[in-house]
């Protein structure tokens, strides 16, 4: 049986993109991987981890021969990466990312394809603390939801392929729109990050008589803030490319914040019940 | 040696009481630990456990021969319960409770004593998933904050006795204002709470295709909604009784929101940036 992909060429070898590589190595679903990145320290771990055959810090150079491009940079460096590698594809290569906004992304690499590319954007809601080649893992998807969104230049063909791959990875495979994605993202993603960071810089001067008040916190605050410590380069990222279901998502919350405000003002134990139980129904039913 | 206390009386014998009351006995504190409470089952657990000695759903009965009670109830069953026991109380009768919040506990408690009792408020900050004397546990407490809030009718004689019982908890025990307490409790521990419950609100009623929006979150929509879980009653108490200082948090988080968002209006990159990088120094200095 022949690979499903002659080359993959990765582009950028770290936590997603690594481990989708390995992935694809322990499927035996490609003759060679390719890693294309930046920093010359981490992809010499992503060659002594054996997750890709050969490294490049040129577009040019990685694209020669790939069959598959997997775009796992930071989300607004994927059209310029894409721009760079074009000329060097192969006319059919098969496009696609892993990126956690999808509308923009469609958007901003299907002006960069060749006439006879396609793109399959996908986006795998998975991830750790960690980042970087070396964190890199083949079970990282293993039962996470990995969303892939069809648009005008995908093709069947180019679907299938995306697909096998993915469920190689023992990931549940869906599909919906980019619109849909986004939209339920924001508000199952994005919306707890920009709560989270802005709680913690909320208590970043709090601090009375000498004590700093979140150094009081327990469990919960602990907990609460957790994901504030990600990336703000990545975060900025998400913002500015799912900017418009992200500010009404962020709305909803206002809605709800300012509801709560109100019901202390007036020390209405009544309405501060009904949202304490909607926040607990909603949580209960959490898998 | 004599033990510290002839009785204690632990006014609800959940995770807290239950968990001091374990302390109390294997420190050997106390000749004799009466629990009172409304459950007839939970208070059977107690003594079956052997955390307490005796058990009375009579508040009257329960005071009598007290040389310290514990309220361990929601905060506003507090005053209620300390009149019901008071005439049955002996006249030099030590009072100390757990709430979390300790101004108003301070405020409403202190009518209620016989001019001979003393009050020393207190607040062990620690917690856990579970409630009832089953999940009470005498390790609670390690290496835990117990915040000791001092007031008019605190004798040292008193604030002594309470915090010798604290220390066998292997606590760390602390002394502040009641006003200090409840300001910086209000950022720690409540505006978290709300912000967790508010978040998890608004995402109660997100669907679209039929997809409900909290199904797609990760660790990330789990972590930051994880006390949304909590028990409404409680959480309504402490709004309530930490009314003032909440709202002056909450604004605060209210003006963060306020600015994120309007960072995302505008697509300032770097003001979003501002706000990510101030989250991410508080949280990576939590312990």
């Amino acid at each position: 049986m022949l690979p499903l992909f002659k080359q993959i060429t990765v582009c950028g070898v770290g936590l997603i993109g690594g481990s989708l590589a390995m992935v694809a190595r322990r499927a035996g679903l490609a003759d060679r991987i390719v890693g294309l990145g930046r920093s010359e320290e981490n992809l010499k771990i992503a060659v002594e981890r054996g997750i890709i055959d050969q490294a490049s810090r040129d577009p040019a150079e990685a694209a020669r021969g790939a069959s598959l491009v997997v775009l796992a940079t930071p989300l607004r460096a994927m059209p310029p990466t894409m721009r760079a590698m074009r000329a060097a594809l192969p006319p059919d290569a098969i496009v696609t990312d892993v990126g956690s906004v999808k509308g923009w992304v469609v958007e901003h690499l299907e002006p960069e394809l060749g006439l006879r590319m396609a793109l399959v954007a996908a986006h795998p809601i998975a991830g750790k603390e960690t980042t970087g080649a070396g964190a890199a893992d083949a079970a990282l998807f293993t039962d996470h939801r990995v969303i892939i969104t069809p648009s005008a230049r995908s093709t069947p063909a180019a679907i299938d392929a995306v697909e096998t791959l993915w469920k190689a990875s023992d990931a549940q495979v869906i599909r919906m729109t980019p619109a849909v994605h986004d939209w339920i993202l924001a508000r199952a993603s994005h919306l707890p990050q920009i709560v989270a960071s802005g709680l913690a810089a909320a208590l970043h001067d709090a601090q009375i008589e000498g004590l700093r008040a979140a150094d009081f916190g327990a469990g919960g605050l602990r907990d609460t803030t957790r994901i504030a410590a990600s990336s703000p380069e990545m975060w900025i990222d998400v913002c500015l490319t799912n900017r418009a279901a992200i500010i009404e998502a962020l709305a909803g919350f206002r809605t709800m914040v300012e509801e709560f405000a109100g019901a202390l003002e007036r020390s209405d134990a009544e309405a501060l019940g009904r949202i304490f139980e909607r926040g607990r129904a909603l949580r209960r039913g959490l898998k």
